[in-house]
């Protein structure tokens, strides 16, 4: 293999827990050379941090690909970030002297759509530290939730894990029944009463994320607290997947790491029309690096 | 009036709002010489900044005393901070190398409780930005809520303001229903749609108290959505006031500048227990300053 005059890509997915990217060249195989991983990368959230994420899984990737010795003013970078759907947002990451030969920007939910579909437009609901739908139609996507914490994202792994955290402590002033969620809560944080709570004071969305399997599993086992919590995530979930649905799209898939568990709770008529994703997000943010690039040219 | 001989007590009261600070001498007709005000003083949140408002508004309330000449390392200081219910935040600020001749540190909670009925046992819930109850015996204090922002505080401005944020955003989707509580919302934050959670994100309790007030309008209007806010959030106060009247205090009172809204939704039966509070928080710091002063001399 050679990569003599081979134009080498960077798609990184950035999200509110980790960055993930990987490397391709300017072939259609979609074979990937490399990949990196980073801290959280939401510049809504942590903007420097997200920065440094992007950099950071940008060079791992390049070392894992065996291309350390390729600078990254020479690799074109598909980013795709949480967060960047807020104008504001976006606008600020754009002005960013980033380290790429080029830059093409867009939300993680733009090229995580992109990547499920192989690069056709569709639709997707990630459900993962945060939440959220998005159907994509010619480069064009319209976005349900993605609010962020605390007052968006329900039905998400952080809105889980705050519901739950609010209940225990609700149980513990017999103000709430108590359940087996209260000890999952108390072994997954190492404390307990007032220890959670100082625990949590001020804690990002992927500490309360931490919880959400466990919310799940009591859910799974019957608890009836941890079931009202996912039922009622659920339910806004099947609501959000409707809405995509209404607008037709090729193909419908779920991504995320708790999407696999809420799905349990969803409408039947929504379950119908779920496809397995084709490829993870940072492959579509690769394809939407290629794809720009081309469409600058043709513009040109 | 001679203050010579005298001790100088400040009674200062620290909440996620604001910071109240009142001087008075070692004379029992409890006569304010002065009041000071300062910003936010809740050390669980912002530690630092707790401390400075706590000196900021003691050095207001001597200046408009006509006591700006005493240091305060000539008065006895009594203070009562939300978020000292938290032990190990109790520890931090009583290891502070405060300016005052000496501090007495208790909660906000005991403070209020104190002030509401004279210096006398009682029981209190404030509704403010944040919501709690509180039950004293004989300084022995129970605690219902007070865990804070955002997994507590259910009932409290903080909590009505996000619920009403979270509505807001569930209406723009179109996944919830559409009330006036929209154009209420986008009204006081300036901004509407996705400059909502541009204007929200990182917000301070005190920045979604802030829509407590409209919120609370709307639903005296009938608003379907701020309604069902205020019920589920009374609902819960309710429930709070039965534990501390179970425990037969000798007066009840709420406080806080939310009480006297959400009282309009709270169970009758609680409601014909509420006793109009006989003084401020910050003259319980005084009390409560005067009581453990005289307690040190008897113990020595």
């Amino acid at each position: 293999m050679t990569l003599k005059g081979k134009t080498i890509f960077l798609g990184i997915d950035g999200g509110g827990s980790k960055c993930k990217a990987i490397v391709a060249d300017s072939s259609d195989n979609g074979m990937v050379l490399g990949h990196g991983l980073a801290g959280a990368a939401n510049p809504s959230q942590y903007f420097d941090q997200a920065l440094e994420s992007i950099v950071a899984s940008a060079k791992a990737a390049m070392v894992d690909a065996g291309l350390a010795d390729i600078p990254l003013e020479d690799v074109v970078a598909g980013v795709g970030l949480a967060g960047v759907n807020l104008p504001s947002v976006f606008d600020s990451v754009q002005q960013w002297q980033h380290p790429f030969k080029k830059m093409f920007l867009t939300t993680d939910l733009h090229i995580a759509c992109l990547g499920a579909h192989g690069g056709a437009d569709g639709a997707v609901m990630i459900i993962g530290t945060g939440s959220c739908g998005y159907l994509n139609n010619s480069n064009k996507g319209l976005i349900y939730g993605a609010h962020g914490f605390p007052f968006g994202d329900k039905g998400s792994g952080a809105w889980v894990g705050l519901e739950a955290l609010k209940a225990v402590l609700l149980a513990q002033d017999g103000l709430g029944p108590e359940t087996q969620l209260t000890q999952s809560v108390s072994e997954i944080l190492g404390e307990n009463n007032l220890g959670l709570v100082v625990k949590m004071i001020g804690a990002k969305p992927s500490q309360y994320a931490k919880l959400a399997p466990a919310v799940v599993e009591a859910a799974e086992k019957g608890d009836a607290v941890a079931l009202s919590i996912v039922i009622e995530g659920a339910e806004y979930l099947s609501a959000v997947a409707n809405k995509l649905l209404n607008g037709n799209p090729e193909r419908f898939s779920l991504l995320g790491g708790l999407s696999h568990k809420m799905i349990n709770w969803f409408d039947k008529d929504v379950v119908k029309h779920i496809a397995e994703p084709m490829a993870q997000p940072e492959m579509g943010a690769i394809y939407f690096a290629k794809k720009s690039m081309l469409d600058e040219v043709v513009c040109k």
